[in-house]
């Protein structure tokens, strides 16, 4: 960590302050240039607040040197971590993972459906939202456990893996037979349900935060790896911008940096990011192309009358020619390996 | 709610999309422009999903013509809203709320001074963070259990009302002599926890999400007006944009424009929203000369060993010159009426 | 366009507003909701105002049907345009167009080199920078009109097309030999500068600005289109967000929304955007794979000793095993259609 | 400058670098963390380019240490800058500056009358519109030299110095009898005016970019001072967020912060900002508050038939009362210094 002094501050300060930091098992190495003192901090800097550091009053700046995070840093783990799913398939080796099916269960007969159709267009595993995070209170919110006993059903037909999103950590009993459990954008720094999530050994889907940044991405990683689950798989799903045309805007170089930076999987949502179904097609084969370890999509047997998130998804013919499609392209990414 | 209809839409297509919308008890109108066909839809258009209207094949655009949220929305409530805390002091009336105290709650002589020095400065409720959300893992929590029972000494010593943050539902029980609940911008959309907290009739402060629109936090306060608890504070507590010198935005036009669309008071947060100890008292002043109704300001006795958010924090000398400034701006302010 | 009309309006003042949009040639149509009153006004509507009629008074909110573009929309003009270059290549047609080229042309021997290897790996045309918008003053500005010669003579030796950026119109005499003037981020709301181009027949290369929507983008083009020039490139280069591990964050799903919005190609530069060079290979996979008519790619024999964006230059080394990856891409993409 | 090595760097690479750099005649100071070697760079480090060195092959990261703007930086000019108008009034000093008048120039009678209304209000300077920047090449754009001869009319009547927008460094001539010239908010980074505009001795008015950071804006005065002309007046006027109630949103806190950064007086325009005019007194109130030099305030006699910008004008009695109001600001804020 380097701290950047500000102008005037007398070296009994400096002093003081590099003894503060000593006191910790922390070095400290100064050095002078012509306008600015800087003091560099050697060691275990990871426990330090670089926040608290730079409030101090004779703090300019600081800047960290190392990542903040550990377990999901690639740096310590060369290697692509490799996710098992139920022994039945995987995430982030050479199986390309594409979790399909509908935004909400709604009865037993679409998700069976759905469940059927998906799987034999290709997909590894089944998704579907039990439980639904909703702007308006007004809203369908899911139906809850009764969605997740459906997905229960389907699971048990088709043999698929299923992924449904977990919005509080009361609700932990019901996710027992759930192969994959999702954490939405909207609770990516809802740290206590991470925690909670960190004394499971499940693997956890992670969604990006709509405003967040890959670090604080991986730093919510860390939150649950910090417990002891390292099944990890981070889900790429647009952020929020100023445009207005797409939902969001999805955020494809995240892919190959979180790979640089971490060797937890990483998949791409680009149903919820665009919100907009026509838009499905050419942006799962930009993230196929951009080396996403696997896609999450929206597939609705009748799309018209989906109670949530309707115009994003995909028939399951459309949904059929997508995977046809991606499956052209990762070919294509292999043979320019 | 008005339904733009794409080009090459069939007249019997447009029937049939009419049929279904009057089934659900909502009138259409349609009319036909030069370019395009418009329909538009009268009633109780609250219990629409627009976006599942805007996923239909026929549809190229939707614009929600009321606002989708009521219990808040003042033109249901023209009278701004009044709310009591447990008997003492109120916000949103003639008194500027002014809640102040440290981010975190340390030791019991830390808090018990500060809440001396801020009472004595006239702050009108004491702040203290006892569950803290930190973006690594590996910072400091907070003393979470033990941090209110201090909190709580601290009440009883200074008979300041007290106010602290909840990070899950299953905490409730130990907040239950808590007089203000704080929701942290990073719980705004965690709508379970909003949803339990429906059920208390506890003062509720929603801070706003490092993203979220107005709009959205209007829709969370529903969420739990929706449940019979209208208690409610808003606070704005600063956006996040690319800018770097501050932490986050703080968009003071929130407070008049949450006045316009909201009965419910409007308090700033300038601590967090800047990060920056030295813009706290301008930006308070801001905020008391746009109309804010009162502010939360962070103060600690020792902010350079504070054990998070350090660099935001008021010495209670810096908080009495603030404390001082803030009440010539609402004198002047008032002077402007 | 749709005018939502304020509660306690009253009928005459409905009624006065109704005449002066009448009196402009353009039709009403009233309809009262519920709770609100709605105008819709129906017509060649192109010529209000929207933030004008916004501002009134009696209204609450406005909606425009149609795109405010006309000469760039696609509903106008179906088919893609091909932009023909000098002769010798196109853009928007069956040709995969890719500008490669360094940042700033630094010397002769550079920008042969640099032209020599790009042509070898495919390249249709040579891009470089002659006048380089820089943010601070104290860095190099470019060689100016001497780049711009040096630029000719690569032209000359190697037969591709060149692109340059223009910084000001009064520099247009300069590029009378150039083949494709590039508008950059920065200059792409320089309204004077697009109406000169407007005057102008050159293919025009406009790079969406950091901040900008695809709206707006396309309302530039509109600019120039205005002025009797359509042959028109449109560029993604990437969007300023919060993110900071990349330097913009390109909005790769702008490639098929504009190629649904509007008739002009779409093309994408994937240097630009990241700001990181290992990150341009599987970005311009991305591009391709979502659609896109071309790429412009920085390429330096030297990026290390580069006098200005360095770090997202590929030596041409590494620009050839690009060119090889993406044209496995193109050709998958084909296999799909 | 502080450069951190990245990992597997040799120690010949690391020769190779220093070399370099001391051979421009700048500093290098190397220590050694845990994990990570980091070089510090001592000397006049403005002339190094921080991107291209962060793309060299060994460089993980860049901090740059001193700002990298002088002439504007409060460390190397301590005192606030007063800047002198045609002798008339000052800006910065211990004048409020008050710039008010219309968005557009539309007729003499106007003009006129608007700029004797701001004058009985106490503005201190009139400004229009007579070159207009406008989305659309379908919205009116300006008067131009005929509004600029408006504009002196007006001035010779009222004696008030005058501010108006220019587009292009060719229409300088037409300025000759402009008081103060404003830089506009998409023309922030046209670095070839900017350098225009640093070679005159007139008061630049300089706006802030919709997405452009306060280092940057202080970039682009730099750019002015580095042609000789000190004579900056910085403008906030609201950054570009996701927030869609407002038109921008008007970051209030650049007023202390760039008052800490640079000695240049610092104005605020509410009008532009928020879009809406019942937000503009609240948000002049906030920005006196929080100190600013002054405002820039859109006076229109009849906002209602205003060729643009309308919604955001105040009628001449509005802005009347909103001046009386932020004179009571201004005389709290004086009393709590």
């Amino acid at each position: 960590m380097i701290v950047v002094v500000k102008n005037g501050t007398t070296e009994r300060q400096i002093e003081n302050f590099c003894d503060w930091i000593r006191s910790q098992g922390i070095g400290t190495h100064l050095f002078h240039g012509d306008f600015q003192t800087v003091i560099g901090l050697i060691g275990d800097t990871m426990k330090l607040d670089e926040e608290m550091i730079h409030g101090l009053d004779i703090v300019e700046s600081v800047k960290r040197i190392s990542d903040p995070f550990k377990s999901a840093n690639r740096k310590f783990h060369p290697d692509d971590s490799v996710i098992d799913i139920s022994g039945k398939t995987t995430v982030g080796g050479d199986i390309f993972a594409v979790m399909a099916g509908p935004c909400s269960i709604e009865s037993e007969e679409q998700i069976l459906e759905v469940a059927r159709a998906v799987k034999a267009s290709g997909a590894t595993m089944l998704r579907g939202g039990a439980f639904k995070p909703r702007t308006s209170p007004y809203d369908f919110q899911g139906l809850r456990a009764d969605g997740i006993e459906l997905l229960l059903e389907a699971k048990k037909e088709t043999g698929l893996p299923i992924v449904t999103e977990i919005m509080s950590a009361t609700h932990l009993p019901l996710f027992e037979d759930v192969d994959v459990i999702q954490v939405g954008a909207r609770n990516m720094q809802n740290f206590e349900l991470l925690k909670e999530l960190g004394k499971t050994r499940k693997p956890i889907l992670l969604k990006r935060g709509l405003a967040n940044t890959l670090k604080e991405l991986l730093m919510s990683a860390e939150y649950i790896m910090a417990g002891g689950n390292e099944n990890i798989i981070l889900c790429e799903r647009g952020v929020r911008t100023f445009e207005t045309y797409t939902r969001n805007t999805l955020d494809i170089s995240a892919v190959p940096m979180l790979h640089e930076l971490s060797h937890l999987p990483v998949i791409v949502d680009p149903s919820h990011a665009t919100g907009v179904s026509r838009l499905v097609k050419p942006m799962a084969l930009a993230a196929a192309a951009a080396g996403a370890n696997g896609l999450m999509i929206e597939v609705h047997n009748n799309p018209k009358a989906a109670l949530c998130d309707g115009p994003q998804s995909l028939t399951p013919e459309q949904f059929d020619d997508v995977m046809k499609s991606v499956s052209c392209i990762i070919d294509a990414v292999k043979a320019t390996k």
